[in-house]
């Protein structure tokens, strides 16, 4: 284990009572203030302003390869490599990328992906070796666990997708060189994800990438003559293409279907959620919701799809995560619109691609928490899950109860701000109840979660009095949440056991706004749930 | 007459000859080094960092009129207000506007519309009034006779499309408030130009503004319930969103259409200019043209059209300004995409609204010098005009041979990169000839334009061996332009008389790169030619 010195820095208590570091990765760090505590000065991130006269006038900005194209981007020890996550577990092309930068030799690199997968492992080596120095960006299995074991020389940094622009545009974080895998692109550079071999939907969280990273670096298998139409990335901003055979697995970029749940019980949590929907008025001609791929997410899809069509009410807009479920709304007029922010099946990868109802968004459009207003607090409804809630309705979706970093956030905290936020969660997994005393790890403040809806009950924030008012009356089984926590403890023999975490950070959770709203703590080798 | 004393500024002579002023309305200003010898450095303009937490959650950021949006972005004496023109002689919203901030009681604002038109005269009022400081930007019409005549308080400063965006992006004009005029728009600010009872087409003009303006205001006469599709500009970047009861003249926003020359000389030189781009070998499969909305741009787009059927060729794109003439060759399936950068008729408005393959460009995506290349380059072949040219291929499109200044600069100078440039002009206009021994006002460098085709004959620049070589054996009328120039001078009775310009300047000529590349002169009053 090699814990570096940015480990020893000085903690302070937060305004969500959370010991956090002020310094994280040798940057000076900002405890977490409340919701909306902290407004930001100062100008957005300048990239460096660039001359046509440096670039080839016929447009053809081909590179042999990911190598020789780092090495033309100045690429040198320390610099921080930025990639996306729209190939999901498919993904060639990050670890291509980091490991063409291990073969020119280079050390210490910061690898900024804007999510991780299984299919990226080869990087817990690249750490051993030196080549990439410490990840920020979502860490799950064995990257998740090669950081909660303290090995990752910084720390990890978790900020949900609005966050990660947030960070990007306001220069908190600075790309070198960002690495886009591009499903369709032409030689200068304009790329798009909803064509090609390897297409994958929306290429939305390579945008701010494009726009502020040093350099960039569009790789594709599928080069087509200018202009790639649409271009949802632009090559105004883009120094090199290189073309490869391929760019993933089209097998695990997108499913070829999506499925909902089957479980019993998993149904019961989408019905009551469904219903909870209409019951308390959202469900009205005009509304909009949002619910991503899980299973539970789309049985909820099914049940609002038929209520909607029971009542005559046609949303105005739905957002994704798309799938098949999103898609067959559009097409039987039960919505106007998908803002689609990443596209989960080959039937959502279809409509984005024909369909200009299916609209691409990005994280600056739905989620940047330091933009004018973003779309998350115009969606009347968003369903989600979580690992953990407690009884003051705070939320935990990247730590297990082990204290094991298994998850990134994803959008979840910056959907928080829709006009109803509904966690729907069975009440144990494994026998491990979900309702807990206090989170492990903080990752929503209860104050931005206005339900939660498991199979045993329906919690209602007592803050959100208008919700209980709406459904008084109710045949839905709405109960305070202690009362379902009991409940559940009793059945399972008890509260879950603490973790027993080490005293070592091994990464920080942002907050929206770029403040720290928690940390994650070392976990001992001798706790591995894994 | 009022001279401010920024026109004291030393002068020093450029890289082209011109003698510019080092100093430019209070800022130092680059003398024009050559094509491509300015290297920039330094970051972009980053604009402010915004919370959305002052701004409302459900995204209705409607303010009932233009003058309290005004007022609550803060407007205050000196500051820069932005408006676009794709409204053209229709527009509505730019005056008002000014005369909202009139009401205000505001003093010595600098005003930067993409370009003014006749129906903007009655900022020659609120300038005499002490409102509006100065203008930078196109000014033709009763604008230009006021900056002409050395009324106006600062230097005009004449920026080409690409030049506007360089120069904002580059934080060399800092635009403190961007009133948008947006045929569609909704409450949060997204904004489109395709739809409504003022449609325009494209809004790229706007986009600059509404990235990197301090605060934005969108004025619209159709609001539509969130989220307006498509959106040119993002509601993320706009403050306010003001609805009014028009924002434009429709009949003189778009032309019903447009209309072909009928005169036989200009017809001559549309034909000559399409063979030439045939018989060059620049007609083929895969090749590019942009042609604006002239005369004979259009009667060429009709020649081209024909040769393109006759050969079996097809286009793999055309660049706009658009007109029915370029949608009938997306419609003939005689081209793959039309890129367009603003709309010229209501055919066009029509199809930029309902075809994915006639796509809305920006002047980022196709003429920002500072950027990592642009489209401007990547074109095949340019047709465009010219008041006055040289034997030097330098050429003039903004001051008349009187020196009065009459015309923007629009795309010209961007357009100038494409891979062979052509300006097809008649060799003399009101019996004054075109050809001269030095141009009134240098706009653009003669190395980069390559041909000038008049109804007397085409004169290729000596620096094009490769078009000459190309065109050996020809029936084409090539001559020397020397030639040309004496047989129009035999014809009119001699050269034109050299206008009799004031010493004192009253604008400057920006090349792609912000660099000064000409100074415009005072005319006296006597030699008025209006």
């Amino acid at each position: 284990m090699s814990v570096g010195k940015e480990r020893s820095a000085d903690f302070v208590v937060n305004a969500a009572g959370r010991r956090v570091p002020v310094v994280v990765n040798g940057r000076s760090a900002v405890p977490f203030a409340g919701v909306g505590a902290s407004i930001p000065h100062g100008p957005k991130h300048g990239p460096p302003i660039r001359s046509t006269a440096d670039y080839p006038a016929d447009g053809d900005k081909r590179s042999p390869n990911l190598r020789e194209a780092l090495e033309r981007c100045g690429l040198r020890d320390g610099m921080t490599i930025s990639t996306h996550h729209h190939l999901r577990n498919g993904d060639q092309v990050a670890v291509a990328a980091l490991e063409a930068a291990a073969e020119l030799g280079v050390k210490d690199l910061m690898w900024l992906p804007s999510a991780s997968f299984p299919c990226h492992e080869p990087v817990v080596d690249l750490m051993r070796s030196g080549v990439v120095h410490h990840i920020e960006g979502s860490m799950n299995g064995p990257l998740g666990a090669y950081c909660s074991r303290g090995h990752m020389r910084g720390l990890g940094v978790l900020r949900s997708h609005g966050g990660r622009w947030q960070a990007i545009q306001d220069g908190e974080v600075h790309i070198d060189i960002a690495v886009i895998a591009a499903p369709t692109a032409d030689a200068f550079g304009n790329a798009d994800g909803s064509h090609g071999p390897s297409a994958c939907g929306s290429l939305g969280f390579a945008l701010a990438d494009s726009i502020y990273a040093d350099h960039v670096i569009v790789v594709t298998d599928h080069l087509v003559p200018f202009p790639c139409i649409p271009w949802q990335i632009q090559g105004n901003n883009v120094d090199f293409v290189v073309e490869v055979d391929s760019i993933g697995d089209p097998k695990k970029i997108v499913s070829g279907t999506t499925v909902v749940t089957k479980s019993p019980d998993r149904l019961l949590i989408a019905e009551y959620v469904a219903r909870f929907v209409r019951d308390a008025g959202i469900m009205k001609d005009g509304f909009s919701f949002q619910a991503g791929a899980g299973g539970i997410a789309l049985a909820f899809v099914g049940y609002i799809r038929q209520m909607m069509i029971d009542a005559g009410v046609k949303a105005r807009f739905v957002r994704g995560g798309s799938s098949s479920y999103l898609v067959d709304l559009l097409n039987e007029g039960l919505t106007d619109y998908i803002l689609d922010g990443q596209t989960f099946d080959l039937a959502g990868v279809r409509s984005i691609g024909e369909d200009p109802r299916h609209v691409a968004t990005s994280p600056f459009t739905s989620y940047n928490y330091h933009g004018k207003g973003n779309f998350a607090s115009m969606v009347d409804a968003v369903v989600l899950g979580a690992t953990e809630v407690d009884v003051g309705f705070n939320a935990n979706v990247v730590t297990h109860s082990d204290g094991m970093l298994l998850h990134g956030i994803g959008g979840w905290q910056n959907c928080l701000f829709a006009g109803c936020t509904i966690l729907a969660l069975p009440s144990f997994r494994d026998r491990i109840p979900v309702i807990v005393d206090e989170v492990t790890t903080l990752t929503g403040p209860g104050e931005l979660v206005d339900v939660i809806v498991t199979e045993r009950g329906i919690a209602v924030n007592p803050g959100r009095a208008d919700l209980l008012a709406a459904l008084e009356g109710s045949d839905l089984p709405i109960r305070p949440i202690e009362e379902i926590k009991a409940e559940v403890e009793r059945l399972v023999g008890g509260p879950p056991a603490k973790p027993a975490l080490g005293d070592e950070p091994v990464a920080v959770i942002q907050w929206v706004d770029g403040t720290v709203l928690d940390t994650v703590w070392r976990v001992p080798e001798a706790t591995d749930s894994a």
